[in-house]
């Protein structure tokens, strides 16, 4: 069994420490959480620690902080010729400190706190600049994923890239929706089979195929109602440029 | 049991053909098809005319053709007195001609040719301009829907143009991330498992309570480096754009 410490105490490391304590093929020997109370509800008191002086002696460590303080905290750690291994989609693994063996593991998935996820189901891009030790992250990986793959920095940059235009931007496109529905004293819930299944086609259309709509159809009497409706010169801004790059993607 | 006749043989009127066939409370007794062939593969070679002169009398005339031939379209009907519904997110009622009770039947969902709807749970808005023929056409609606629900012409536009963000927009920025993919040797089924899972979460969180990411965070490191990253000005300009409009939504 591979043991690990979980360093962090926000929602990945929240969602990470309940999968691996799930797991059979990874023991989570400590968390370090600066603030405690975050993980007591996950974890036993006596495995919590704030002090890099009481930090747990394992072959891994899972640093699950925000980007801005992932290198600071890899420096912290009082071991060297371990493995540490961020979860951050943008750092590069060589912001970590060279006295431990430098990988990453980047779950693509978005968390939220009062959301459950299935782990088994989310892709977990790995990277480790010595590829003799990969097999150790590997396992790591596979105890709670089926969907474990190789990327380099520079692909893994491009994926929390291409991340943010389909979840953030995405969200943001569905917030938008909700507030139009508002305005016109319509439920927002109308929009949800709408939603479901414009992400559910894509597993078997591609985007292109998928494309439906005003833009698409070039159906400029439509587009030019829409924009006489939207008052808000923000969304109608929004609106004309989404839909001059639908146009000019024909 | 209700008789109609369906006009048009595109994706929309293929698929309500389908519903309605398989429906017990309604008989499709003849489907109006510019393009025979369209249909061929649904109606019975004897119930599909496309002729006006030969166009069946029955209660209900449901429209289902691009938006720009509805008004053309229920002129020809050679009936008085019937309802004609049909089936556009922008069209009016007042569109239609007024020698035939003038609604609307609009499903709020995205139609693929190659892709099967569950319509139970397609929510589909009404309006009639004579309510006391409401009942006709919720009687309808409710034989292939569970989520059937009244609004009016302006509400109708509104809903569309929400539409249009949660879904066509939300659809091109999947195909902008599944360029980045490609331009970075990465599968797009690697962001399949966030698309539904972003799109999963507005079932239980509101957009608002569901945004993550480099711009709900302010994290303007991030924010710089994925523009730096983003050679495609269009792209860089888009993310530009959005991010500033989550930042202000914050």
């Amino acid at each position: 069994m591979l043991e690990i410490v979980i360093i962090g105490s926000g929602n990945v490391a929240q969602h990470l420490i309940k999968a691996f304590s799930a797991s059979a093929a990874i023991k989570v020997v400590q968390v370090f959480a600066r603030n405690k109370e975050a993980v007591s509800h996950l974890v036993e008191p006596k495995n919590i620690t704030s002090d890099y002086k009481d930090l747990k002696e394992v072959p891994l460590y899972l640093i699950a902080v925000s980007d801005k303080s992932v290198a600071e905290v890899a420096s912290k750690i009082p071991f060297t010729g371990k493995i540490t291994a961020h979860t951050s989609g943008s750092v590069p693994i060589t912001d970590l400190d060279a006295k431990n063996t430098r990988a990453s593991f980047y779950p693509v998935q978005t968390f939220s706190k009062n959301r459950a996820v299935d782990f088994k189901q989310i892709p977990i891009g790995l990277e480790i600049e010595d590829e003799s030790q990969f097999k150790i992250l590997e396992t790591l990986a596979h105890a709670i994923s089926d969907q474990v793959f190789k990327i380099d920095s520079g692909q893994r940059k491009a994926l929390h890239v291409a991340a943010v235009f389909v979840c953030n931007f995405v969200n943001h496109l569905y917030q938008l929706g909700d507030e139009i529905c508002e305005e016109n004293q319509l439920p927002f819930a109308v929009l949800q089979p709408l939603i479901l299944e414009t992400a559910a086609k894509i597993t078997q259309l591609s985007p292109q195929q998928a494309q439906t709509g005003p833009a698409k159809r070039n159906d400029t009497n439509t587009i030019e109602a829409h924009l006489n409706f939207l008052k808000d010169k923000k969304k109608a801004d929004l609106y004309q440029i989404l839909t001059q790059s639908i146009i000019d993607h024909g």
